[in-house]
């Protein structure tokens, strides 16, 4: 590990950061000159002023991601701030196109004003035909997310909770299958109610999950309790925890099928895990340790387990869901990445798992190359079929041409 | 033209624009992204929140540059808007690659407005090495750059103004060298009150031409003129036109030595040209038709005559000076582009033409490879010399590392 950070370190110097821009066509040459500066440029100019959505034909706005944040909860760093976020956003942008060829940028801002932050990526919505947010602290990420959704009209993915959820969900799917259980059946208990947590209940819902506990650091969040609640929680207070139970972790977990942990290391026993209903399934993916490691895990009964490490079966990589994701909404042109195309990623990278279903992989490797077509695939087409796609695309097309565009393995 | 036109719009078509990013650094295994990304990109993140300035160790900051628009004054196109500008902004991200290796990114904002542009590109500060500002209209264009040197630590440099003044500059520094006269004794009639205009005969001041007349399209500006002045020209009216002389262009031109125009097509007249000094210079820069044809200027006795065409001679192209403006701020670590620096430049793209001189070359061909790191250089030694850069770098590392990084002809 003292090798890896200094050979990380080493490799950011010598090559001034990662990411790098270039130009698709040659500028050699009076020629090329005319034609991509002037005046030959004028004429896409000119077609993008008679018909804004041209913009998707002429520029690189539809291939272009917005990799957004102001560097206020990054990694297990905390608030280190915009500039010091950057190292993180670059790698996020060489993920983006080395998974699914999308183009992306960074954009560290240095605020942490709800306002100025929709204002500002709202003024540059004409450079990018989508926005990936990121390591942006809760609650502030959700206002931040909702706003930007309702008052743009590109793609908004908060990666921290939505890539989350969905490589979770896919998880989840597989997992039922080997326990016998189906989403409508399970009591699921998700301990942290930051970002990740709170999309991972959301999507479940939509997944027709309806008996669900959310804990944080006082115990349940339920319905008309008093203290450390906030407008996200209050909102998951209505379709979560019908019998407003109240309670630690450690009472509520008894008979549940589900536990999800997006919170602190170690803080799942044995004992919790032995106290849930039968073939339980867990997916402890506070970072770098997990609520409870897979060996006490499975000592205790667990069917499933899965984690945020790369060096124990079942990871939770976001890295399985973005690229795709945004791969397919840009090649829809969609105005949103919406439930439905959530839904279709998970589902497609559960299905990726296949025959080889077993209890150490219900979840695709990081590097499978077949992850990002088979998503983006899925993706174009519930973007299609809920009516956000500007575009009609061959979701089959989608799917080869992302499969050229992985660059990975 | 039409072919060219046709060619241009297909081009920029099938490549979905021009501009892409990459990864400088491989990303196709597990060990790839523990370097690149978790866990080991916590490591520049923390060297970067402990040193601010190691972000130009760590990050793509050190070579980036945002080349930010509202789309309110592209090419000859006017007020079309963010959208609309992209493809101008990706050539111009193309040119500053090919010319320099400077990678760059276009912004286009949604706003006309000063305030909300300023504060968005301050929030951005934490990602890029600079600021090219692209297209914006006079007048608000001064105030936004006045402010963003003001406000901002990164250079900021608004090319339509500055890079035209220093490639026009460089033009007259040999004209004159043809025509025997210094800056010192000559007049100088600018005509066009617009971004190019300002700077023009505010970099000419500061290479001591005391001589100058400004005028718009009521005739010269002076101190105390009561019609369509505004901030800046109040402040032109300070340092020129001593005499306070009012009359049309046609009158005042009588016996200046130069003519710059940066106004409107065929407006300049044989019989205006024969009416000035001995030798007179003429850069004639409308476009796409000047002020004045190269042979009426000829016949009427110009000395030297320059335009901003590509078939005439001694073109009048900002790609002289931009690309190797920033290769050189930013190998420095400028903290802005100041008066010195634009100086160095001009005499640098002079110095180019060296014993080719004659009346047909005074401004080297805008694919002359040594043009970038020789500004490069000259611009990396002037931002030390002035106080403005954060590392010492030789000069001559910096012209040789440009001549690598150049990708033309």
């Amino acid at each position: 590990m003292a090798n890896l950070k200094a050979e990380a370190l080493q490799m950011h110097k010598a090559n001034q950061g990662k990411l790098a821009t270039h130009s698709k066509v040659p500028i050699r040459n009076a020629r090329d000159l005319s034609l991509a500066y002037s005046p030959g440029v004028a004429e896409p100019c000119k077609a993008i002023y008679d018909n804004k959505e041209s913009v998707f034909d002429y520029t690189m706005k539809g291939n272009m991601v917005g990799v957004v944040t102001n560097g206020s909860a990054v990694l297990g760093l905390g608030n280190i701030g915009a500039d010091a976020s950057l190292p993180v956003m670059e790698g996020k942008s060489a993920l983006f196109k080395g998974f699914a060829g999308v183009d992306s940028f960074p954009i560290a801002l240095n605020t942490e004003d709800v306002d100025e932050f929709v204002q500002t990526v709202k003024l540059m919505e004409p450079t990018f035909g989508g926005i990936n947010l990121e390591d942006i602290a809760a609650p502030k990420c959700f206002v931040i997310e909702e706003r930007l959704k309702k008052e743009t009209n590109i793609p908004i993915f908060h990666d921290d909770q939505h890539g989350t959820a969905i490589v979770t969900a896919a998880g989840l799917i597989n997992a039922l299958k080997l326990s016998g259980k189906s989403f409508s059946d399970i009591k699921v208990i998700a301990n942290g109610a930051g970002a990740a947590g709170i999309a991972i209940i959301k999507l479940l819902y939509n997944f027709g999950v309806r008996d669900m506990i959310m804990c944080d650091s006082r115990g349940a969040i339920y319905d008309g309790r008093d203290e450390g609640m906030n407008d996200v929680k209050d909102e998951v207070a209505k379709f979560t925890n019908k019998d407003k139970e109240a309670g630690t972790l450690e009472e509520v977990m008894e008979g549940a099928d589900v536990f999800i942990g997006v919170s602190v290391g170690g803080l799942l026993s044995k004992e919790m895990v032995e106290s849930m209903n039968d073939d339980p399934i867990i997916f402890a993916m506070a970072n770098p340790d997990p609520e409870i490691t897979p060996d006490d895990a499975k000592e205790a009964g667990a069917k499933v387990i899965g984690t945020g490490r790369s060096d124990f079966p079942n990871q939770v990589n976001n890295v399985l869901a973005f690229p795709g994701i945004f791969r397919g909404a840009l090649d829809a042109r969609a105005t949103r990445i919406n439930e439905r195309m959530k839904v279709a990623a998970a589902e497609a990278i559960a299905e990726l798992v296949g025959n080889q279903l077993s209890a150490d992989y219900v979840i695709p490797e990081p590097f499978d190359s077949r992850v990002a077509p088979a998503v983006a695939g899925a993706v174009a087409r519930a973007a299609m079929e809920s009516g956000v796609a500007r575009v009609d695309v061959d979701p089959d097309d989608v799917v080869k041409r992302t499969q050229q565009l992985t660059d990975i393995g």
